[in-house]
C-alpha cells in the first residue's frame, strides 16, 4: 500500500543549514562553521527543555536567540544586539539540497506533501519561500505544540490530513526521527545527507531500523514510490 | 504601505461552490442546484453553534455531513448512507473561479498567501490540490478551533505568520468578513463575486464598508497592489 502523504523533516533533510548559517554568520565578520555548528549543538538540548516539561512551548525563533547568546558567551565572540536578532533569522533563509526542489515537486504530482519540522509556521513559510519548497500545507511542531520526537507532533500532523498514521509516511536522515515517527505508527523512509553536519559526519549515514523505503536522495525516494 | 502576506476567504472568494456541489450532487440523481443552496443555508446557523459556545469545535466535514442529513430531509430527497459520506466531500473538490489561479499565482510572487477560511486544514489541503490553489501555509479555523467571524480566527491566522494585524490584508468577496478582519486590525480587500449565489445574488454585489483596496477580481487585486 502506498501513503497517501509524506511528511518531510526539514533541517539536514531538505535544506543545508549548516553552510547557510555559516555563510551569514562569517558575513558578519564571525567563525562561520564555529558558530553554525556551536548553534546546532545547543539545539536538542534546548529542545529537551520543553520536552521535559520544564518551559512551556515556545517558538523555535525563541529557543535561536537564546541559544546564540549562549554560543557567542562560549566561544568569546562580540555582536550588537540587532545584528544577533538578524542572525537568527538566517534559520528562515536555509538553502535546499541541490536535490530538493526537483524531488518535492515529483513527490507533489502523486502525495500530499508537508513538513513535520520542529521549525514553527512563520519560520516554515520565510524558509519555503526562500527555497522554493512546494508544500501543501505547513504541520509539524507548532500546531501540537510540542517539539519531535514527542509523539504528539506526528500524531497531530497526520489527524490535521484527515489520515491514519498508516496512510502517511514520515521522510527523514535522522534515524531517530523515523523510530519515532515508526512508534506513532507512521510508514518510514530514510534518505542520507551524509554532510548535514559536515565532512566528518559520523552519524545518521545510513539506515538503522527496519524502514519501508531507503533511498539516496528526493529524487530516488520518487522513483522508489513509483512517482 | 504594503502587506506581508494576504489572507484569502475561499468558499465564495476562491472557489465556485455552488456549481460545483449542484454538479455533484446532480450526478447522483439530486435536483443540484436546491441541494446546493439549501445546504449552504445550514452553513451560518451550524457555525453559530460553535461560535456561541452551543457546542464544541467540530471540523467542518462534521456539520456539512449533519447539514446534508437535514437538507434531505427537508427536500423530501433520498440517498444511501455512503453516498452521503461521498456528497460530503464535495466540498474537497470545487472549482476556482476562472481568474483565481492565475491571481493567486502573481499575488504570490510578493505576498504570502494563505486561507483564512472555516475550512480545515484536511478540507483546505485537498481543495488546494484539486483547484491548483498555491497557498504557502494553510491557516484559519482550525489553528484557531473556532469559526470566522470569531476575531481568533483572524488574529490566530497573523500570528502564525509572526506577524502584526497591520501587516496582514484580508481578501474577501463577503462584507460582513471583511468588517470582522478589520475589527482585528487586518488591512482589507473586497472583491466582488457576484454570481457566488447564482443568477439572483442580490447581497455582497458591492463593497459596504471602507476597505483599503476594491478589486473586480484577484488580477485586479495584484494590479492594484502593484504585483
Amino acid at each position: 500500500m502506498t501513503p497517501k502523504a509524506l511528511l518531510f523533516d526539514v533541517f539536514g533533510t531538505c535544506v543545508d543549514w549548516r553552510t547557510s548559517v555559516a555563510r551569514e554568520a562569517a558575513a558578519l565578520g564571525l567563525p562561520g562553521e564555529a558558530v553554525a555548528d556551536a548553534w546546532r549543538g545547543r539545539y536538542q538540548p534546548q529542545l529537551e527543555t520543553v520536552r521535559s516539561g520544564a518551559r512551556e512551548w515556545v517558538v523555535l525563533d525563541v529557543l535561536h536567540r537564546e541559544a546564540l547568546d549562549h554560543v557567542l558567551d562560549e566561544l568569546g565572540l562580540e555582536l550588537g544586539e540587532s545584528e544577533r536578532d538578524e542572525l537568527t533569522l538566517a534559520w528562515h533563509r536555509l538553502d535546499p539540497w541541490p536535490d530538493t526542489v526537483e524531488g518535492l515537486t515529483r513527490l507533489k504530482r502523486r502525495f500530499a506533501i508537508a513538513p513535520c519540522s520542529n521549525g514553527h509556521i512563520a519560520q516554515s513559510v520565510n524558509l519555503a519561500r526562500h527555497a522554493g519548497l512546494p508544500w501543501d500545507a505547513i504541520l509539524g511542531a507548532e500546531i501540537a505544540r510540542a517539539y519531535k520526537p514527542d509523539p504528539r507532533v506526528y500524531e497531530a500532523s497526520v489527524a490535521a490530513l484527515g489520515l491514519e498514521p498508516g496512510e502517511a509516511m514520515m521522510v527523514a536522515a535522522h534515524n531517530g526521527d523515523l523510530h519515532a515517527a515508526a512508534a506513532c505508527g507512521l510508514r518510514t523512509a530514510f534518505v542520507p545527507r551524509p554532510r548535514e553536519y559536515g565532512p566528518e559526519q559520523e552519524t545518521d549515514l545510513h539506515a538503522e531500523g527496519d524502514f519501508d523505503v531507503e533511498a539516496a536522495d528526493l529524487p530516488g525516494l520518487a522513483d522508489a514510490l513509483g512517482v
